[in-house]
């Protein structure tokens, strides 16, 4: 960490806070120019508080060295994590399909998905009970009994489920779910976090609409300190100025998260884009940057098209982009090998 | 609302639509061009679903002419709602000035504090308990205690104390509170949007980081739709690519909410802007623009230093300042009589 | 075009309205609803003012149906555009490789340059003669030595070269360019895109910073409607929130701009991220998919580092990502055939 | 400035950046820490390219401690820079109205407009010339005679006129003109800002739609490194998520640019939000925020709606609105005595 001070910064102000990081047991470099003065923080910096320091009146600015997350950060724990589901592992080289529709509707709908992904090749079931809507007076899911219908699911095809929870309130009741998901508005929901990091069930959070690489991370760091590594991140678009698309997908993501964590990346081109004819381009682009997995919406029944979001694709379509994805993943494993 | 449809739209398609729109109640009015046809929907189409219809082969897209927000909505209650709090009204033409200490440290500090801002004309006490802190390894806030320390600083000077919620399972700890805040990471957490909709407390809800004033209005509405009318709305900066400012105060949110909504609005320049030196000017752009109130953080104690946020002001430059915006509102309040 | 009228518009500026689209050679198809009156425009609304019916007192909104865009529309252009440049074509299914330095500084090192990456499998030479820098103290360019020398490694190699203007003044100084690139912060320079309409050239339109699909598309719409038809657009990151990288690269760009228009898509992933690591993920991310070709930034001269960007690949690390773009792009070609 | 290095860096680069370095003139601080090295560089850096030391193999990451810019830097020049035009000064206290129409469009309009803001306290004249415009099909101003009708309207009131210069090629235009506008869309047109100062007109340089305050400043430097010194920044908004509003209107610039800056500053609230009845408020924050002067767009003809934008005033608006701005600048100037 780098602290600069303002110009004639008071001496005593600047002793005590020389004294109070060394208390802290960091080494100071003090570096002295024409109109300014330099202190170079040496030491595991990550609990100190940097606005704590920012709010001192001989203090310009703070600049981060290091990053604040330990935990999630590739620097100290090389090896790539991977999240073991039922009989599947998510990161390592494979590339999961997760696959299912927005919401969970019947036990027919739910269980016809569920088979018709497996068939063309998808590893997971997602599918919503608890739904986050913008407006109170849509469709809110169908809660508890939405959760029974994606196990019975599950135990029709052998698919692990992965679905969303909204709130501490809700944990007991996913005791059964293979993957626990964080929406993207719950990113910075620190209680629900923090609940999440005491039980051992794998994690997947939502990037929030406009949050940084770094408040994702330490999203995943507020889980994992309280002892959960099964952490999986999920890319879901960011919000920009540009509104043709739902968000914009950020496919520089997983280069970027390869390089700062060791977590496994999954990308959900269906909410980035919100669109279903811009999907399968933007899956095979995430395939080809090297992605852990996909998170893609498939339409439940066609012939009730009134019950599915735009961004979802039919049965069909899913079935042929799966099995040209599997393919380029594989294409693209063996001319990195 | 208007639905777009492709060229030469499925006639069955078509019929089943115009079918299921009237059983909502609308009436469609149909304007074919040279390339495309739309449809006109006339009636209450606030709890149409926007995405499903989006999702119909036959559409290319849909825009809506109404708000989707009701009970928040200006058109249907024109006269400004005033929200009382003990002794004082928000809206009305009040300037509510909350001021306080990002957090409650000691029954000293607050205490203290809350002198201090009252006898600078400060009307309501803020402070946090629990406080969101992007990093796990922050200070977290003294949590209940913090709660009971505000309330002892309530005591000792008659102020009203508005303090943030972070999780439904607080809400018993909050009964006691007059001013519920739903901060703006929280701010489409919908469960504790609809607990806060049960209970009868002014919720105070912080406009999310990269939120639009429709998202905004529809958290208002989640909290409305269950009963409780007493929402306030505090802009406290947004997301944008400008990084020397912590966010960018949208100044326009007053009176563009002034025109959508008959809510109160409060302007927080401590967050938006991050930076103390920022806070008195876009504190006098808020009044000069027609604000209810301000939130403003105030240092405890400056002789700890370290112990306050880079946004805070000093007790003497809050004085300043709260007598410079009292004097500018009662100028701007007899130019508009 | 749809015009959203105000609660009981005034008659006469209604029907005056009415009139004035008529002459325009329009159709008006009006929806009376409980609250609003709706006037739905069937014609050409191209060349309609949408700000001036905007202005109108009695006018709540108006809506665009239709794209503002004609020559630079697939709609009314099915076919893919392909740009003949030299013996090589932009466009048509090949996948175009654009590979240079960032600034040309010597002879010796632009055609070193050229040479290696001609080796490699690239196309097209690039390299700055005249440079946009944010610092007026920064390097500016070779100016027109710099398109000498780019000329002289273009007939040492045979590569045509694409570069860049930076003003009106200097059109005659590219009469012997092959492809001119209008950059991201010249992009909606009106005159400098008609002037270059006016002329022959192919003209590659890089984003501008945070340009949406409709205004780039605007762009290349003000070159095709003085007469040039030879238009290329170049995604190179927008501006966003995140500043990890330079930019955000925008992927979702190809297939939404190959539903739009029929002008060939290149994607820069050197400037759209920032730094070199991103660079092969995110050039693989595009050829996947479907990108008409890449911009890619080389270094020159590995001894004499301090003169490249963060962002410039060493030769031989182009080397080994193109021959795998190139095999990616067969294996994505035969899986779509 | 503060170069930190990757760990282990090798050794020969080291020395060879370092030797580097100090012929610049550079003192450099060596901090060595556990995890990595730093090197504090004290001295005039602002002509270091900070792209180039990026670039290095041995650099991690390198962080800027001084500001770009020197010449529009408040720290060298701590007195407010006042910019005379005809009888009036911008900056130093005053409130400078600059108002009209945003596009010239015959003598009769242009000439009425300037004796309607001239009698209600606007001391300069605005109206556009050149227009850019998104789309060629629009409107594109009346060039030339638009200029000279200026000039007319000039000398009906004595109100010296600002307007738009959109190409290098047309300055010879501008020789009469008393302030030259640079838009928002040619803030980094570095090729206009060179020639702009190498004359001695004062220049009004537009915040490009999504330009930090650094870049900003740096296209101010572009002017004055050249030797004008007359350089007056106008924000008009920041391009944003938000849609509702036509612009974000950044209004912690005013204090901003005030602490970085001794250049004046100017609003534009039509612009930055794009509808008419945001003005009047926006206006009223600009003003008690502390801005130099306003730049407002007023209605020419209200029986000729259809030739204005919907953020024009009318002038029984304006006239109102501005006689309240000049009063409540007079109560800030007094409170802030």
């Amino acid at each position: 960490m780098i602290v600069i001070l303002k110009k004639d910064p008071n001496k005593e102000q600047l002793e005590s806070l020389i004294d109070w990081l060394k208390e802290k047991g960091l080494q100071i470099h003090v570096s002295v120019g024409v109109s300014q003065m330099i202190l170079g923080l040496v030491g595991d910096t990550s609990t100190l508080d940097i606005d704590l320091i920012s709010a001192l009146d001989i203090v310009e600015d703070v600049k981060r060295v290091q990053e604040p997350y330990k935990k999630a950060n590739r620097k100290f724990h090389p090896g790539d994590t991977v999240v073991k589901v039922g009989n599947t592992q998510i990161g390592g080289g494979n590339l999961t399909v997760m696959a299912g529709p927005c919401s969970v509707e019947s036990e027919a709908q739910i269980v016809a998905v569920a088979r018709a992904v497996k068939d063309s090749g998808a590893t997971m079931l997602r599918g919503g009970a608890f739904k986050p809507r913008t407006s109170p007076y849509a469709f809110q899911g169908m809660g508890a009994e939405g959760l029974e219908l994606l196990k019975l699911a599950r135990a029709e095809t052998g698919l692990p489920i992965v679905t969303e929870i909204m709130d501490t309130a809700q944990i007991d009741l996913f005791a059964d779910v293979d993957v626990i998901q964080v929406g993207a508005r719950n990113m910075q929901n620190f209680n629900l976090l923090k609940l999440l990091g005491r039980q051992e069930k794998p994690v997947m959070i939502k990037r929030g609409l406009s949050s940084t690489y770094e408040e994702w991370l330490m999203s995943a760091e507020y889980v994992m300190a309280e002892g959960n590594k099964n952490v999986i991140l999920c890319e879901r678009g960011i919000r920009t100025f540009e509104k043709f698309t739902r968000n914009t997908l950020d496919i520089a993501a997983i280069p970027v998260l390869r390089r700062l964590t060791h977590l496994p990346i999954i990308i959900d081109p269906s909410h980035a884009t919100g669109k279903a004819f811009l999907v399968p381009d933007c899956a095979r682009a995430a395939v080809a940057a090297g992605t852990d997995g996909l998170l893609i919406e498939v339409h439940n029944d066609p012939e009730h098209a009134l019950s599915d979001g735009p961004q979802s694709l039919r049965p069909e379509a899913f079935d042929k982009l799966t099995k040209k994805l599997l393919a380029l993943h594989a294409f693209i494993k063996e001319q990195e090998a």
